[in-house]
């Protein structure tokens, strides 16, 4: 790959900040950000009195890096046009077993980024991702640590998912064209649709909706999402809200019999 | 290999910071440290005014491993035990030609932690280390970089390294006993003692003198050297200096009739 190509490849990822608390952190993650050739940064509803001047002061020459950052109400928008999203969680349980390390993440974020936008999700310093938030990821990526010590510096974080995909990007040989995939806002159209199919059906019981969710995520997120999946999966879902609807309506004429 | 192994070897791996300035820095390391499995740190002639408040928070949950930092007052004393010693540089040049990524480093400096005390050694925030003391260390790391922005927050170039070795620790299998390790300070002795063969040979001008010893520093480093390896080239050393003291004794007397 050559050098061209491979810093398009970057800048079509994005690193996404939810609710960072500390100055320090977001400036040293623009400096190493700008350190593995990313530029695309986007922070969810930063703490308001966070400190700007070590922001600055930790930037060091990154701080048009700084400056370039978008800033949004809610992580769905700042991933909406994103397809693999990945998420970080130091954190192991049922909705983590099929975690990637930033290893084996590289060139899925790679192979993606070379005609769409991935985006690498990264938490609060003190709470990390909700649950909900982890819902909207594609993907769920874990850092290598000791056990002694797992929880790591924020910007260590981003700054080795960022290593891991800068030289993970030297070596890379894109595959050829296929269907595009689908982004966020598509998948979440989707998801949707099948939880409406769920209840509309009578598949579960409302308290174990969310739980069959998460797991339905887990599954379509196993391997890529295109827009053509997208669209078979919301059909088949469509047509059993339709067949569900018919069998209401059946019914209803029959209990008034 | 087994946890436990790894844990005996990781703590035979010594982080160096030489001058170092700012308080976050240390703290951060500390913590990247014990996410990495390691707890051996020292700190040579660090900054006077250095904010160890804003150093203790920066640490976290790694205070004790701040607590535990040992000071030393040159570089020399800080790796005297030490066998392999690495360098790390973000510039590239003349004695810069043979250098290692952190994840070409690790092998080697897990193959040498075994029974030996290894060394990465971290410059000054701002200018990094000087010739003098790249020119103690058998190793030189570079960590891959965009060209576009290559200087590296101090804090994380320590974390990358110690994620690369406590990764490859998980699968790395050590060799069979060989003969030991030279630490620097037989190292030392051994190229002082070239030192004064050059000299006494009359091999170079005073001018050359440490340039040829540089030359030689790469060429002795760039296997690993062992105490037998030291002490038969002082050997050499020390006959060529007999030699040459010969020649002058002679050569007086020749003089003289």
């Amino acid at each position: 790959m050559t050098a061209e190509t491979a810093n398009h490849i970057l800048k079509n990822i994005r690193i996404v900040l939810v609710n960072p608390l500390f100055g320090g952190n977001l400036g040293s993650i623009c400096r190493a950000m700008n350190n593995n050739g990313l530029t695309d940064l986007a922070v969810v509803d930063p703490c308001s009195d966070m400190d700007m001047d070590e922001a600055r002061r930790f930037s060091c020459n990154a701080r048009a890096q700084l400056e370039a950052r978008r800033e949004f109400a809610t992580l769905e928008e700042a991933i909406a046009d994103c397809t693999v999203v990945a998420a970080t969680s130091a954190r192991t349980g049922f909705y983590r077993d099929t975690s990637y390390t930033p290893r084996e993440f590289a060139p899925i974020a790679l192979e993606s980024a070379k005609d769409h936008k991935v985006a690498i999700v990264f938490g609060r310093e003190d709470k990390g991702l909700f649950n909900e938030e982890l819902a909207l990821c594609s993907h769920i990526i874990q850092i290598p640590s000791s056990d002694l010590y797992t929880s790591l510096n924020l910007s260590h974080a981003v700054y080795l998912c960022g290593y891991e995909i800068f030289t993970a990007a030297s070596v890379f040989q894109p595959s050829e064209e296929t269907a595009p995939e689908a982004d966020t806002a598509l998948r979440e159209r989707m998801f949707r649709m099948w939880r409406e199919m769920m209840i509309e059906t009578q598949f579960v019981h409302d308290q174990k909706l969310d739980h069959m969710m998460m797991g339905l995520r887990r599954i379509f997120n196993r391997g890529k999402l295109t827009v053509p999946d997208c669209k078979i999966l919301m059909g088949l879902a469509k047509q059993s809200i339709w067949v569900a609807n018919q069998w209401k309506t059946e019914k209803a004429k029959n209990d008034s019999h």
